[in-house]
């Protein structure tokens, strides 16, 4: 390569995107500049935007451009159930699910002491302070199933200790619609542990 | 979803980018936004800047923010050859595989009479121009093995019939029906060593 400096400078610029590898930049670049320059240049000034402009939620700590989200300012949610999750993406995933109405507080993150990542790191005093407020009777720890996010929910579990407030879990089990065979060891036993009455609903 | 429109209007943008469906879109906004809004902020800079600045090469015609690109710039290209291809992408294809060494002529696509694409949208007027301008031996048809690259190669060696001009075309090893931008290096450059005359059957 090549023709042009600002293309390749566009080609390198797109390998900030996850997933993204040198083929890939080729072809969004190539695609915008010969067939969509309109919508490349909606989505560079969006994207400007949005960097510029989006930060936290002062309620919950989810990514938005106001003081408060749209879900922390629905009226619409259930105010005495608070779901604590590592990422906006795992709030969103929950959102997509449905079922669940209540509100959600954001760590971005989970305690790593290795990497120096603390309580304050992920929040946990703002988290003390929404639930200071009152109003939320239970808190529904829905970290990440895995080292990291389950020692996060126990650290915060302990905080929790000689309050009123109920502490749950997500259920552990074999996702719905799996098969078997394919389900990890790991969780496979803990579905074991966890078996419920069998009631043929 | 969701908790934020700005966000929202990010994620719907980012589906311009070819390959890019809902969850993946999700994925790049999150990603830009929690973990990369420095990268983030470059990429929307340069290609804001990129698809105001990158226009055509006056004399090749592939992409390039200046009047002539890094290739017809060069002068330890060889001039007596021509190579015809209808993209960018393939141009970006065949330096990749290396050892061709002369020149480029990019179409922007493909006679397509059904969809109202004529000679003269593929520069058609400007190739013969730039073959009028001399130093040329030998043009290499290589548009796409498609029957819209055919009809396109066709085309042109009949308007270059009675010229002294020797005619040639990429020797099949690629693949009939295949887009040249996806066709590995090694077998590339193999057909372009065993490239034809060009007898119009
Ligand atoms: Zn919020
Ligand atoms: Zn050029």
């Amino acid at each position: 390569m090549s023709f042009s400096p600002l293309v390749d400078r566009l080609l390198e610029s797109l390998r900030v995107l996850p997933g993204v590898g040198p083929k890939t930049a080729q072809r969004m670049a190539l695609h915008l500049l010969e067939r969509d320059r309109e919508g490349g240049r909606r989505l560079a000034h969006i994207m400007a935007e949005a960097l510029e402009e989006v930060g936290y939620c002062q309620r919950c700590r989810t990514l938005t451009e106001e003081e408060l989200c749209l879900l922390c300012r629905s009226t619409r949610r259930d105010e005495r159930l608070l779901c604590v999750v590592e990422s906006p993406a795992d709030m969103l995933a929950i959102e997509e699910a449905g079922g669940y109405q209540g509100q959600y507080f954001v760590l971005h993150g989970h305690l790593s002491p290795l990497d120096g990542i603390g309580p304050e790191d992920i929040g946990l005093d703002q988290l003390e302070a929404r639930l200071d407020e009152g109003g939320i009777e239970e808190v529904i720890l829905a970290t990440n199933p895995t080292v990291e996010g389950e020692a996060t929910a126990h650290y915060i579990a302990m905080q929790l200790t000689g309050s009123r407030l109920r502490l749950s879990r997500l259920a552990y089990g074999v996702p719905m619609g799996g098969e078997l065979e394919y389900v990890d060891g790991g969780t496979l036993s803990r579905a074991f542990n966890g078996r419920l009455p069998f009631t043929g609903e």
